[in-house]
């Protein structure tokens, strides 16, 4: 662990559960946002960074030390992306909902999956949606965020079999009471296997979902392993 | 008005209104039921009265007295159905909610509209719902009745171009909170027109389309008249 | 369906519900709402397009490539508005209310029908409501707007047979709750066939109204056709 | 102070407040209902005592003690009723309200108001509300007892000057939310001087009403010693 | 009512109700506010209007119409202060609820009645309260104002007999919930006779006060009536 | 740990925590009851072991295996009670109160403390609690239960200086909402240094004062060694 | 698609997601649960069939056709349980969370997993999860159960790099709100890349748990594919 | 009591409850806090008085009077800080909840007891928390501040037997409910013994932690005088 004096920092995430450091910029200042980047990038310069929730002005300090800013996501990361395993989609409906979607697939990208973003698929245009049936049947993980009824998981997950996990947006007005009704829509989704993150948490869903597909190949090299071993 | 004792009846709704007489029977005794159901038969014998949130002993009361008793809606009529306009679509997912879709479709039919009844259609199994894109196209008015995260209503607004009247319901569980999920969802719905009622009121949803499908034989007849005197 | 860059704008929504192409101005910058209004326009130059929840710099930005701004409405049209068929009310309370009933009556008019805006008919003074009986007679449709107690639709509702849309509005303070109040008053109302829109939803509310009318023309057409057809 | 045993009963209430003594039954075993009355009886024969939400049970034990029992009113009363000075007008919608009605009216009585019951006014037939607008004025104070949307209170506040109580009841479903929508509803009243009691509250309705009638006398006897004195 | 070109001004207000004309200040420009004063003034030059929830900006616009500006009160008052009868304490604790407190008095004071202020007797520390006993004792009606738990109408109104009115205000953070807690609190108080207005609604509390007060006077004229008749 | 087939017995929890056992009988059958009694009883012979939340089926099993029922409070103990050192006030207001009381005072007397129990002191009556002022003056720490609003810790904690734990009830009903109201105005005191814990319970509220006895007695032997050794 | 009358039964859900057929019990007659149990086994008799929800009477019914029954996670299974691959943890709290967890580790033993339940280890007894730390490291997936303040997903979170999948359980009292303060809590852990399924969920986070599995499996299936071809 | 125009300042907090004075910063000018932080100090300059909840301009105004100001607890003190008495730990998990982590250890220090602050002891890093383990059994009195899921409390209860007051704070976002998701998971906790304040209440549980370490010196000095006189 680091102290760098506003904060002590954990260095050594990555041995005990396999996700890459991270920095969440809410209530953060750009300096010390870019000085924990830095700090974690020097001591695991071989595996990229990521810094989330960053304000213009994080990110411009993300950039002076080097970082690559994701202007979408609001976010940043700082050294090479690592190679990537399995596919998940990130399916969204809305244009609001993108800043959200782009986060998870960052944080899809970062934490060593490939990340397949589908746009524009909202409940009440099914033929957008219908469009990418081929395209969803090659995914190993599936993503879905959605605003103000949050009727998008229910569907998708009608038409997959693989995990999907469902993030709610405070994207909304009125009763969707800053996210709430898309919570609650996801959390009693008809359409079993689905789980749910807290609004907004694009970033959780990324982890998971990359744990996904991490624990697919721990179970890929067992299986092989036992071929080898002739078990 | 009509003094029972217990209640005074209101024996002039049709003409204020337009509606036929409705006995709300949740808190009556069967016996006030049946009572008001015939004090209302006999001023208005031309046309079907309604009760509607029976219970078994009020549905027994009614059968006594000589109305039709309707077990999946939980309702009675005495006095014959009215000529039917128009065709009202009740669209519902799952068997819980066919309680709720009963009371509508029979609402509908007291009121004077003709009621198409389409079951099983969820939004987690499309292949139904896109089944009857045909028989969706011949109606007038759609109520969809759905309970957990009440997001079917969503997707047949995407496909439909005329009034949809969505009823949330309270089944579910958990964070369903009594069908405040569904009601939520339908509320924030991305599909525009979507209108909605209070949870479990099928009668409403009822009442709400038929006077959809009155209204455009109103209009209809003015269109006449201005065509037979050449306006 | 044509992709600007930061949106792919449905181009055929008329042709699949009938409804015309709306451009939602929250969260979008100016020049967005300037370009998607242009794009559409420039798609279906027969009908006007409808931009709404604008800020004053979208609606500069809207009239700056020739849209009409609606300053009330918060709202901008451009290209022509269609012939009107049938009509419909607007009643609405106090004047906080006026944004949102501007709202539903620029989109009444925007999708075929003839908004009859009717302002000052809060429930604590019934002698204005009453003074506009007859008025409230001639309309095939009705849309009441309130915030605070959400009490006007079922006044309102009992004074008529038309179908009749709530709006609640986000007018208050301390246990209106950003409009939960009316929200719940509207959903629990007495009167029956009154159906609701998410709070502040003028434009659901209109367009609903309006697709009540558009079927009100499709059941006088089939009608007509019966009687040319001897049928 | 009397002890019970169970129960350590105030004698001097009235003394304090001017309030006669009550006994809330809820929760309470109809032979402590039974014990306390004629305690409390006994301490004061000349005023009749109030008990209220007394189960079928308690009613029984209370006629064996010699109290009258109000079946509606869920209540009972030892000893006679006090003489009554003004009029308060218990205005209520539904005939599930009656029950919160009639405790107020009750508890009027027992403090030593004319209790002036006005029933099935309900908002969506205004018509029944008009046509007792003589008698409204006849009225000293007014208690409004409503369910569902709660709107009957914001009606008749506008055609009043007297103060007015407003009891919210959980009579309603769904929505409703065991009369939260009611009372969030009468809370957010556009009339002006409505005051509110809890869910259910008819027995504190009717004490502020006799208080309401109460203080006038004081002013009154106040204002005849003005006189009298010549000041 | 007259018609100012952004709102119609109801005149008659008094006629109907017997409260002087108010303007309701939010969501108003200082311009509007300074026309409704000085029309309603021109109208009722023989007593004063109210104008309630001034911005600074719309205080200095009613100050130069010649009104009378309450800062604490946030309100401003044009015309001569009726001539008071009956006397109602307005009971706050906290210097926070001073502009709750404020508007509340001078509702009452351009209403009729004598408004006396008690400041700063929470209910941590009883001995402030108990100092007063003898003042409350003289009090027609009480206000009592309070954030926070919400608990000063319980102690008080276990001290007197005459009406009291609670008014509970947003002052508090956390689980105040925007004075959520507070207005719970006084709904449930154990007290009888405490009725309750919205959050932060000093104005609502001042006209309830002082329709009692009035109330009063009407009582004991028709007293004196009678007595003169000898009946 | 022993395990008894249904449930895994913790038997070090003093050694740990320096609490005694306890079974929370919520949802266990009378014959687990009474084994979890049995078997910790005997492992901890030399002092009592406490059982809570009893249902009257579950309070005959645990006599009948020898423990001492105690009625009111719900609960049994099996074993000697332990010497007792500090005294805790447990302050509550009505009689409905009393379960959740006596739990909170059986609970101080088994984990070591001296319970004094004062009763009927609620707000509405201040007189009852001055009349204790005295007692109140001798407790080393005080528990206040109290249902409906909860206004009695404030009260009572501007009277003392020793730490104070409010324990909100579910007394109460309509928007009481199941004892939310008591909860959140006790969370919102303005007396300074009160604690709160769950709805209803008392058990929680007496761990948390036994151990601030407790924690006293450590103190003061720290302070006795210190004066023994001469620091 | 099989028609029973009561109910249509999808009889072709495992070729569109790979999940088997179930029975949703609750608000089902034993008798309908029975029949559905029998129609699906004959369609799959290769594969369990399993019924969740029910009722000791469904129990009894669904034993008489042979069905297996496991009785604390009231469900039964009809045909043979499928091999399983890879092992899913069911860790969970206290005694009362039992059904919860039995219903998730039967439903993924029925999906293809094997369920490893680890029991009796809450938050407030640390050195129970510790022991079981090593046991923890050979799970591909983890399902955390826990009711009250649902703290366990966050420390057992923190210890592994597996998806974990959070269920609240109802289990708790007062402010624990029927499981939203458990639903609640997992929502915003502070442990990244936890899920949340509905409160008491435990058939629904089997699937997502077993889906986790099944998806490693076609990775490893893929992985197999690209060595054989040599890509 | 004295009148400083704006307030009436309680100079004899500490007589009657044995705490120092306080000022509540928020909502008060800079001047009205300086104004009052000297009049305190001239009536008790022999301790320390304390101001919280300070903007950055009342901290300057604060040290311009000669006050101490400490910047991450908001708040300033003025006058020599009290001899300590018994260790009051302040746990805490992220650094966003530094600022009340801050208020409650400076109210201790300033009540009389000494702080031991503990910081970054997440429950998803237990390694973190079971370094501290020692230190921890040190302690008098714990204080447990955390946002977000609030579990923390639980996990830190599980370890001691001395009083553990837990504090939410506001930090989260979505789901958290601005910090009610916290405070539930906090009263829900599964650990005994553990008391609540409000969300972000710092100086509550300082005040609390204090009094809990005073009343030990007060039982310890009853027993010295027990020992000294023989008893």
């Amino acid at each position: 662990m680091a102290d760098l004096g506003f904060a002590r920092v954990d260095l050594d995430r990555e041995a005990r559960t396999g996700d890459p450091e991270v920095v969440y910029g809410a209530g953060k200042t750009p300096e010390q946002v870019a000085a924990i980047l830095t700090a974690l990038h020097a001591k695991h310069p071989e595996r990229a960074v990521l810094a989330t929730r960053l304000s213009p002005e994080a990110m411009a300090a993300a950039r002076a030390v080097g970082a690559e800013v994701h202007e979408v996501a609001r976010a940043a990361t700082l050294g090479p992306t690592p190679e990537h395993h399995g596919r998940v989609g990130i399916i969204s409906a809305g244009t609001s909902d993108a800043p959200v979607a782009a986060e998870a697939a960052l944080t899809v990208a970062t934490h060593g999956a490939a990340p397949v973003e589908i746009r524009d698929v909202g409940v009440a245009g099914l033929h957008r949606l219908l469009a990418v049936r081929d395209e969803l049947a090659t995914l190993d993980c599936v993503i879905v965020v959605a605003g103000m009824e949050g009727a998008l998981p229910s569907v998708v997950g009608g038409l997959i079999g693989v995990p999907l996990i469902a993030v709610p947006t405070s994207v909304g007005y009125g009763a969707s009471f800053g996210g709430l009704a898309a919570l609650l829509g996801m959390l009693n989704s008809c359409a079993p296997g689905i789980t749910v993150v807290n609004i907004d948490n694009g970033y959780g869903a990324g982890v998971a979902a990359a744990r996904i597909v991490r624990v697919s190949q721990r179970v890929s090299e067992r299986l092989s392993e036992r071929d080898a071993t002739g078990r």
